[in-house]
């Protein structure tokens, strides 16, 4: 038995992109053989060493995670194939692990394979296959159903894919083939709390076999899902042996003695829950912006909680100079809001305008006279006022290439406090699954951040303590026709991710009626949902692939 | 053996109203019983009668298809309990054969149950579950994996559901357990052909295992699926020997002699494939509409061929009182495309407006001449002119309760030549899995149905010949830029339906760089699908759950 080391290749991948991500794959075994000569030459030259590298790569790493209906693509086999071979020859003096998309007797597998001298020595088809929440593999793939416990430096090595590992028998199995160290590769999306799942789940495995078990997860935004990275490795004792940071990109190397003891207990600061859901905005935002090749973003900016947020996010996304923030008063503005959204974008520095809407509001209005006659003023003059908003936002996006960041939140798309093709325009939406009592938290959060470094307030304070309001009627605020958000928040986490009745929620201690109510208006709004852009998932239960709801639905909320 | 008659309840369910889906199961119950009364008291006095009546609803019949994440509801279970209590009481005279989701240790099943005298009699878990194209049942339910034949008037009678019947093992294992005659209920969305497929699968079972087949279909729409019901029954040799009519609610009555051989041979006249699309389009339009309670459908009229079919398609949906049509002209609107509009809108005898945008266009661009300047003219434009249109028939959806219903095509939702906002706003889309190709037949075929019933032409016969145009520059006609639209559908078709590669489509005869651009065209435009509203489906492949793509896609089309 001998030592050795692994790197944790924890990457960017690129769906579908498999000349991209196979570069990527070669550049990472570049950085790890890198670390790991420099780590060689420190030793002394009397010392013997009889180490070797192996560099594990996440799920699926040559197409992505989750490449879709790319999978049904004709070629996919011979793009694979060619890859695969590229593979081999950077495995001539180490050791790759790789997932990817593999047909074999007519069936499509999630496979594992591991190179080593030019050479396949091991391939193992994923064993469960996740089809619930945002996951739907079994559309794609047949189920493995046998271990994969493969030799290396005198050790067993058992290989595991994601899922797998939230189940006993994989683990176990491989354990009773003799495995002495499990690999399991991921593509493991960020909700908030699921770090800690993922360590105390591989904990409890690691102690109760009595092995070492290595979680390589890929790192990066894909349209709504955020991956965040932070591989790590727990030790037989189930112990956090090492650990890489999250939302980086980053190959780390982690040395393990002949006993299977880790040597270099690197441990990455874990970050606080708020740090940790505004890294992932930050990220889902950036990599949509970069991987989708826009030039900056453009967002409307109202004096509000929400666009403030919104806007931080933006620039901390893809710096200052590429974000445009755009104030569009109308006569129900007030003067705070105005001075405010001047704050807003100054502490940020970003290019800011302001262009009224009563022209184009009232164009419409006059040219509707007619049809709209003897009807009595209702939300229509609202909606309006919000799509006058969207489409200049729109021509703006569409004139420079930038793309429209919507910046509504969790709470509002759930009652559909949002107007269709209004405020709701966009390619990527940052709160989409933030509740709105988040989004303060946040906010004082990037305030925190901000004054630590020295920075000025970049969320004025009386933004986030004055009443929310939509500014669409005169002194409208959210709380005429909402509950408080705390309640409101309460009530929504209970129906949405926690699929509670609405007697259940009563149960809770609620108001009878403003339950029934505010269940009822979440049913009512799934149409506008699904006409929604996409935005990060940072909940268990995202408005998006997460919750596939019917519009037309004759369910009555209820017991 | 006995004689006895089946009953095919082909009914139109409401996903989620399980009272409402009860009602309709009572009253399906009752025409049935009348009808077989009715045959019975036809009867000789002195003959013997030792019949008996089964009534056959479709899958999922009390919940409704497909009920999508409403089966993950806490109440579920409790919900159908209650309503088969009802069921068995509606079997005191009768059989029943329904289909329920049932929990059951632990786990959810895809069920039919038979109910007969009060008590029921036998229940089956569905086998095959389909996780393809637009269906997801693995992420609800767990596979059955017995057979269930059950004895009923002295025959063995084979239960199965849906999926079941399109793969081997079922039948065949019912009947190697004693099946004489198979029952399979169903959820078959319609898409173009699918009945003919249906027929000869069904002909083949029965042929090779010489017994009759029973199938049930549900009808109507459901948010992107239109069920068409055109539920049949085949005979031991595998001919048609009974069927119902396509796109009707109705309860048929087929009777069997002791020798299970049909002996009252109804055979629905098969509809011609336009017909059954455009009976499809008017039935998936009519059921958005009702089931969410819209008071009508308002829509811009262009003076084109799609927007002139899709008014022809609400007025047969819901009646011409209830619908809208608005003409709002801009500069390039052609006097032609004037005359047309009108003439379209007094075929069908609709409410007609006619709106010009100029005024909103100007006060946008007057808004955004700083934003704009230096910058030079390029779709923005034209795409400002589409949102204008758009925000104008949100307003008066909003105001009046109707809903705007889309009238862009396939063809240009593929390649993106469709305004996000602009034309592209919408509650539901007729048209948006029907090609430009198949517009103009149905443009024809619609005319044709009207000269046949002495009524006058519905779509003017220029606007069917004169060059498509998006009128939103001077003398714009849309093959400018796109090749023409017979070579553009046989195209969209290879890549979208097809599956084949840009190589491959190439190698059909197509000019490769025309190719290479359209496909090209399709993978840039996902974004757009991906805020569209939804739209009957109607071919094999339509946008939406059918076709689940990557918005941030790195795959290079080619080989």
């Amino acid at each position: 038995m001998q030592q050795f080391s692994i790197a944790l290749a924890q990457v960017n991948f690129k769906v579908g992109d498999i000349d991209g991500n196979l570069q990527l794959i070669a550049d990472s075994v570049a950085a790890a053989k890198a670390q790991y000569d420099k780590k060689k030459h420190e030793k002394q030259q009397h010392e013997k060493d009889d180490s070797a590298l192996m560099i594990v790569f996440s799920e699926l790493a040559l197409i992505g995670y989750p490449p879709e209906d790319l999978l049904l693509r004709p070629s996919l086999q011979h793009r694979i194939e060619s890859a695969l071979q590229q593979v081999a020859i950077l495995s001539s003096n180490v050791t790759i692990v790789v997932g990817y998309p593999w047909h074999q007797g007519g069936q499509l597998f999630n496979m594992a394979g591991v190179w080593s001298k030019g050479q396949q020595i091991a391939q193992y088809a994923k064993r469960c296959l996740p089809n619930y929440q945002v996951f739907d593999e079994q559309r794609y793939f047949t189920a493995g159903d046998e271990v994969c416990v493969f030799d290396w430096q005198g050790h067993k090595v058992g290989l595991t894919v994601c899922e797998d590992i939230w189940h006993d028998q994989p683990v176990t199995e491989s354990k009773a083939a003799g495995a002495e160290l499990i690999i399991n590769i991921n593509a493991s999306p960020f909700h908030s709390g699921k770090l800690q799942q993922r360590h105390e789940l591989l904990a409890n495995h690691a102690q109760r076999h009595q092995l070492p078990i290595v979680y390589v997860n890929q790192v990066g935004g894909q349209d709504e899902l955020v991956f965040d990275g932070a591989s790590f490795v727990v030790d037989a004792n189930g112990k956090l042996a090492a650990s890489l940071p999250e939302h980086e990109s980053i190959v780390g190397l982690v040395h393990f003695d002949e006993s299977l003891l880790v040597q270099n207990s690197v441990i990455a600061p874990e970050k606080t829950k708020l740090a940790s859901i505004y890294d992932t905005l930050v990220l889902g935002v950036r990599d949509y912006i970069e991987k989708n090749r826009f030039k900056g973003i453009v967002l409307g900016l109202s004096g509000g909680i929400d666009s403030g947020l919104t806007l931080a996010i933006a620039v901390d996304a893809i710096g200052k100079d590429r974000v445009e923030a755009v104030m569009m008063p109308f006569k129900y503005t007030s003067s705070m809001s105005m001075e405010d959204a001047k704050l807003e974008a100054d502490a940020l520095g970003v290019s800011y305008k302001v262009l009224p809407i009563e022209p184009m509001y009232d164009a419409f209005m006059h040219t509707l006279k007619d049809e709209f006659s003897g009807l009595a003023q209702d939300t229509t003059e609202e909606n309006l006022q919000a799509r006058c908003r969207g489409v200049m936002l729109m021509a703006i996006s569409n004139k420079k290439g930038s793309m429209v960041l919507t910046t509504g939140n969790k709470s509002e798309m759930a009652v559909g406090y949002a107007t269709l093709y209004g405020d709701m325009v966009g390619g990527y939406s940052a709160l989409k699954d933030v509740y709105k009592t988040i989004v303060f938290q946040l906010s004082r959060y990037r305030n925190e951040v901000a004054a630590a470094e020295g920075e000025a307030e970049i969320i004025p304070e009386r933004v986030i303590t004055r009443p929310p309001s939509a500014e669409l009627a005169p002194d409208q605020v959210d709380e005429d026709s909402l509950p408080p958000y705390d309640i409101l928040d309460q009530i929504l986490e209970y129906y949405i991710e926690g699929d509670l009745s609405v007697d259940g929620i009563i149960a809770k201690g609620f108001a009878s009626e403003e339950v029934k109510r505010i269940t009822r208006l979440v049913d009512l709004s799934e149409y506008k949902r699904r006409q929604a852009p996409v935005g990060v998932r940072m909940t268990a239960r995202g408005f998006g692939r997460d919750r596939r709801y019917p519009i037309t639905n004759g369910w009555k909320a209820g017991s």
